[in-house]
């Protein structure tokens, strides 16, 4: 068995219910989507990112025999529950917003057609890979907005919650704008471009800190970033100064110094001053610790000269909303729409789509949700990608997926990009035979059963 | 390349200190301790989990042909490093405090004694598991404190980060006191009991809500947990005690009923009443729905009837402190301690064990850290697990650690149960010894280099 593309990275319940299902014979057409419920406080927006893993993974739907046989063994089910499920494989449809997309709360990102049994059992592993993926883009933009054009790099694999979160932490990040990651394994998979300096551990290896810096700069004489703070910030830019002066002679010079700790935005002024007047002008102050949009944003306002900031913790676990609301419910089964009532928690029924209407200037002014049949007006956001349990087109590049968030970003009004709730959020409208629909649903089983 | 036990999935630093460490032929003994260095706010205590994990990654530790041909053929590194770390494994030694342990601030959990690139290797793996089971562990501690004996499952998948943290999740809740999971691949790998009920599609996807519970009583006649908030949640109580009446003859009974939504403490009061009315008194009354330490405590306090607790979100990221300080440090290398200085993020330097003192009635009462040759006085926490790269002993079973986990808990005393910060912080003292090293090495290194 494979963690990470099991059937039994489940919910039992997941299982439970597709044994009624059979026993039942519940074999229609339910169509399921996948949306956010609400925004976490001081957000504005959503982006959309886990599509490619979450098709993988349906893509690939079986139970291995050593599954099933742990299903027969687990006394859990009926006898005739694993032959039933040796033959499942996901035949339906998947629409979904493309990775990159921003979007809002209650608009569908995806919507699964499919045989109720099928469409059910993708719900716990599909909810678990869109919400992670989202949860990150989602953060990675409000950093990048932040930023203001300068370099970022995901810096969290040790602080992100396991092996797999890490890895797309630094795919999502990416997606959303980051220059790359510290993580190998992501340049190893997607070509994302790996970074790196150095450890405390390293200068504290070594006797003397000018020591630790000479032999890092020997061995990456094109790539040296050397971390200065691990005993006094501007006593060690000086000896990177010194070294500097030596090595000239040999064409040698470091490429920059990172920052860790201390006040960054005085520390910074004080060691571009000490590398400016050693001639390192070229050598660039990468800052890292502890640091999130919030921190960007105000080194940036002080004027620090910082060139690159390294995120971690706070970006791979978003720190200050590490959960989204996030749900997959059912909306028609059989060709009848449904709808939960659940105070605080009632859907919309029935297929949706989302139509996004721009100003002039390609700003985005009002998305509107309608029932799939319905005319639209604006871009609609739901494109068809698997049909029949195939993939409709081949995979976007991550690059392309990149460039497509950018220009989603670019497209945020003013409003929409500050860090803060925006005074009014954006507007959302749901469309009228939508409503109808829901009252009549409800009038229908208000009616005694 | 198998993401789980790649050595790959590391920094890119750890892989570039590596080639400066060989270069400079620097594999002089390293000690790294793996500590936190502060509570989040409102915590009093930390559970320690993720070291079997960890020593199954450390134990494996391997570069495939693979993982080197991706090394050469990356152009980071110098032609001989792939050589030199395809040769790498781990040789060293590995103390550590056993799962299930409470612990406080700056107090080694672990602590790695291994040929310098051997240790530096592991940091980045090493860190990421222990911290995300340690992160959960700690939370759920909270949740079994809260809960008072009542049943706990965890409920969290679809919303953690990623199939390792869910799995793990799941894991070290369990280790920590819960009752169970609804992780399917858990119960698989650990044998951990797995628990399910039905979705709200489930529901939907019947005619009618009656027909969803007959259909799924008839499927599970011993176990069925009916969820009863899809639309009214007291009226369809009452539909149950009408299908029990009717199912009575054949010796059929609802096991439950859950409830998702609305106010869980009137709900289950009237649910309770409903039943109870209908001979239903030993149908059990489980909540879910955004539950964490401090609703289900706010629930028992206004005496709400409810059996069983589902904690999905706040529990599988410990949504209010979804990162733990946690970091992993050269105390020692060849042979002199070290400590690293930096504002903030200083560290007591060489090798250290932990003393643990209690009072007459098993209550814990004051830590000492202590440098490891000293003499202590207490409980030492820190055991030998890995020697010369081999387990010392067999692994604990999870089982075993849960009620050594329990056992800590019940050591706990009450000021530090509560679920807020205690007035005071709980005593870990710093040996004299340990204070002067520090001195000493501050003032050596404070001489001109």
């Amino acid at each position: 068995m494979h963690l990470l593309s099991s059937p039994l990275l489940t919910d039992l319940y997941q299982l439970t219910m597709l044994q009624a299902y059979f026993a039942g014979g519940m074999n229609g057409t339910a169509v399921f989507e996948l949306f956010v419920r609400k925004l976490p406080e001081g957000r504005n927006f959503f982006m959309a990112a886990g599509l490619e893993q979450a098709l993988a993974f349906i893509g690939q739907l079986r139970f291995t025999d050593e599954e099933l046989q742990w299903i027969e063994a687990s006394g859990l089910f009926r006898p005739d529950f694993a032959r039933r499920l040796a033959e499942l494989r996901f035949t339906g449809d998947v629409h979904a917003m493309p990775e990159g997309t921003v979007f809002f709360p209650n608009e569908p990102v995806l919507r699964v057609t499919a045989p109720l049994p099928e469409a059910q059992l993708l719900e716990t592993r599909v909810l678990n890979l869109i919400h992670l993926e989202t949860v990150i883009a989602s953060k990675a933009a409000r950093v990048v907005l932040a930023a203001e054009g300068k370099r970022l790099i995901d810096f969290g694999l040790r602080r992100s919650h396991g092996a797999e979160a890490g890895l797309l932490a630094a795919r999502a990040a990416y997606l959303a704008g980051f220059e790359g990651t510290s993580t190998v394994y992501a340049g190893c998979e997607w070509g994302i471009p790996v970074f790196g300096t150095m450890a405390h551990s390293f200068v504290q290896a070594h006797r003397t800190e000018a020591q630790a810096f000479e032999r890092f700069i020997e061995v990456f004489p094109d790539n040296a970033v050397l971390l200065i703070d691990t005993y006094d910030t501007v006593g060690a830019a000086h000896k990177v100064a010194e070294i500097s002066r030596a090595l000239a002679a040999r064409g040698i010079r470091p490429k920059g110094v990172r920052l860790d700790s201390g006040n960054l935005a005085q520390l910074s002024r004080e060691v571009r001053a000490v590398l400016d007047a050693a001639d390192l002008r070229d050598a660039f102050i990468f800052a890292s610790g502890n640091l999130d949009e919030y921190r960007i944003a105000g080194l940036l306002a002080q004027g620090a000269p910082i060139d690159a900031f390294g995120v971690g913790s706070s970006l791979v676990t978003s720190s200050d909303a590490p959960v989204l609301d996030a749900v997959y419910k059912l909306q028609e089964y059989d060709g009848t729409a449904r709808r939960k009532r659940s105070p605080g928690k009632a859907t919309w029924p029935g297929r949706k789509q989302v139509y996004r209407r721009c100003d002039a200037d390609g700003r985005v002014v009002r998305d509107l949700v309608t029932l799939e049949t319905e005319p639209g007006d604006g871009e609609a956001l739901l494109e068809p990608v698997m049909r029949n349990g195939r993939r409709t087109a081949q995979a976007p590049s991550l690059q392309a997926s990149r460039t497509y968030a950018r220009s989603q970003l670019d497209r945020l009004p003013v409003w929409l990009r500050t860090l803060s709730d925006s005074v009014e959020p954006y507007r959302v409208e749901i469309s009228p035979s939508l409503v109808a629909l829901a009252e009549t649903l409800d009038r229908a089983s208000s009616a005694p059963a």
